[in-house]
């Protein structure tokens, strides 16, 4: 009989609790899998007292994570506590240290500390984890780390928040604002209290640079990561996209440049044909374009109790199975620093929608800004109208909404010729401008 | 430095000469990855003198492959000769009896003899990795072997042939017949001469019995798949299905019920919006049900060259990193054996396609046989007319098309109802049906 696994779980939360439950539940599966027993030594959480629907009898009790960490009689703690710093943080580092392996499912920890917690893992032997702290259940970490481990990638891109997607999933199907379909999420518990973290991408920048990390080699840092959120897009944005053939996702894209790795998030404009176009609701998903071959298309349940701890439960098999990939993928001195994207260098299509004024000569005028700034127009949309011009003979007397796809150009040259625009003074309000991305 | 992985390659073929080229193109990445160089130390092809885009300076050439399995310098065999006995087994077992690791794509020697190599894998203390054997490219192995790996499968199925999926895509976007669709893809590559091994099913069924024995622990076994192909599907089936919110997709299916292990591929129904429906031509996709959690899908390139290379080189790299996860994911004398499904007590929801006869009375018979069998109709479809018996008053002589989708129900009930519709003969020709699966 091979010695068990035994394993230390600290956060005894939605997650952890789970994390509890199914390895006993799951016990002769993974026993199966992994060639010896797992089981749960000792826990910590805040609250000794707290009632839970546990059963922690024959299971010890640390009093911090540290101490949890430190325990000898644990082979490799399970960090569940989140946050981005303590207690967190030193319960790992001093996990590491001794050499016990860590699973984790934070991600805030991991971008931001990630690189000094992979070197400790590197120098101890140890296994760092984290699967959970992108994508939940989705195989996207173990996919880049190990399923493409010798093929070459030129992009990864995801839908990686479900408040996010659900949000814009409800404004496309009922028509309905950014503000209250964010009510309805946070009656839902789709969303916080402050919803800020996720529908300003903060969230979604965090596993991305996760991502971009496993997947270019690059040093993990969310300050490489240029970041915006959704709260300014319409319905309108919406429903002018799906005339187009497109839908709006916030993404988040990292992608090989000339100018190197491009780490941005932001609400993008993918095809309606795309698998990405497809997800929606709280589902995320992620594709992978790889050197050489079509795109792989991960799709599946970002968050919960339950798809969180099966992630966390792979992770503690691999570790018993005596599985220590490095935790990026390669080793931690071989990543190599990026800088945050200067998007104004982006390149690409892009959605723009002005409300043009009723004068004659606006759609000219606007049309020569684009143009001065050699930008090629891909389609014009011009919506309860036959054209701007005609709006302006039937004297009506309210602006006309003008929808522009552009073919690939540069973002500063977007800018240059809206700020003309606006000079102009046919337009009213600030243009609505969405970066188009093609599969 | 740690010592270099020697590599030994059977076979030359698109993918064989992709494998070559490609651990030459990506060493430094696989190096980095795996913590030392691959490199390919000898090869074996049925013609050495064939004219290849190859350098194979410093490669040695084995005179066949058992000699390459056998030849000291290699510590990994990677078997890309195909075909489901000799000689690949042979090469194979030598291998994994010397204690080398072995990786594939040999779908067809898998699903046959997958067992035996299993269990010689483990006796010897060797890898045998199969990542490219199904959906080359999409991480479905690994997924269910260690993503998924203390997570219950409840069902697991997909599209896993591309010639099928590509033939029922064109169908349904063009309204053309299953023969010229056939014989286009036939034109582009895409379909072999004999078309039968693809069309009929078997192709899927030996990737289904392999994702089976994963998912579910049962010994891996095509004679355990109930097999249909996509011949008897018409444009009109494609037709009624997208009135009624499905899509027509070859499906292989393996699901856990009450009766134990159902493992079947036939022409299935699904819903227009689930992920699976979304996947168009010679796309490959694999969904999963784990319990508790929402479904995981994974997409991507199912054949190519290139897509297969990329799976190989992947299973290489694990090799190389010193794992050694077991074949099917559990000791193999653990799996169990499962049967063949008994169809006729297949339960689920079912598509009639009938041509009903201008006479009066039809529409009540139909229904009354199918009453008689407890089926509870959820949509009934009359095309080109308003009724049955409308088109009886109308004084038209050609048949009627009725369509029907049942409520969920056993599939001898169906037989049994449709067989008393047929004595009845208020219908001409034979009934079409298809399953429907529920996401």
């Amino acid at each position: 009989m091979v010695a068990p696994l035994k394993v230390g779980i600290a956060g005894l939360g939605t997650v952890g609790a789970e994390v509890v439950r199914l390895i006993e539940h799951q016990s002769r599966l993974m026993a199966e899998r992994c060639g010896r027993p797992v089981r749960v030594a000792a826990v910590t959480a805040r609250s000794k007292a707290k009632k839970r629907d546990l059963d922690l009898r024959g299971i010890a009790w640390a009093r911090n994570p540290l101490e949890l960490a430190e325990n000898p009689e644990i082979d490799c703690l399970v960090e569940l506590i989140g946050g981005s710093g303590e207690p967190a943080l030193s319960a790992i580092e001093a996990a590491l240290k001794s050499g016990k392996s860590v699973v984790t499912a934070n991600k805030a920890l991991i971008a931001r500390h990630g690189l000094r917690l992979a070197k400790a893992a590197e120098t101890h032997g140890a296994a760092l984890n984290f699967e959970a702290a992108v994508g939940a259940a989705i195989p996207i970490v173990k996919t880049l780390r190990e399923g493409l481990a010798a093929t070459g990638i030129n992009r990864v891109y995801g839908i990686l928040n479900g408040t996010c997607n659900y949000i814009l999933t409800r404004m496309e199907q009922e028509g309905l604002s950014f503000a209250e379909c964010l009510k309805d999420a946070q009656r839902l518990g789709y969303a916080e209290a402050d919803p800020s973290f996720d529908v300003d991408g903060h969230d979604t920048a965090q596993k991305l640079a996760i991502l971009a990390s496993l997947a270019f080699g690059t040093k993990v840092a969310q300050s490489a990561v240029y970041v915006e959120g959704i709260s300014s897009i319409a319905p309108e944005d919406l429903r002018a996209a799906a005339e187009l053939g497109y839908r709006v996702k916030l993404l988040g894209v990292a992608v090989r440049t000339a100018k190197g790795i491009e780490q941005r998030v932001h609400p993008t404009m993918v095809p309606k044909s795309s698998s990405i176009a497809q997800v929606m609701g709280v589902t995320n998903a992620a594709t992978i374009d790889g050197e050489g071959i079509p795109p792989i298309t991960l799709v599946g349940p970002g968050a919960g109790g339950a798809a969180t701890a099966s992630a966390v439960l792979a992770d503690i098999a691999d570790v018993a199975r005596g599985i220590r990939t490095q935790p990026f993928g390669r080793p931690v001195d071989r990543l190599r620093a990026t800088e945050k994207a200067p998007m104004e260098r982006h390149e690409g299509g892009y959605y723009i929608r002005l409300m043009a004024r009723d004068l004659p000569g606006t759609a000219a005028a606007i049309a020569t800004r684009l143009a001065e700034q050699k930008i090629s127009i891909e389609s014009i949309v011009q919506r309860h109208m036959n054209g701007v011009d005609a709006a302006r003979t039937a004297g009506k007397a309210s602006p006309v909404p003008v929808i522009l796809i552009t073919y690939a150009t540069h973002e500063d040259a977007v800018h240059r010729a809206l700020q003309a625009v606006q000079r102009d003074k046919v337009i009213t309000g600030r243009p609505q401008v969405i970066r188009i991305e093609k599969n």
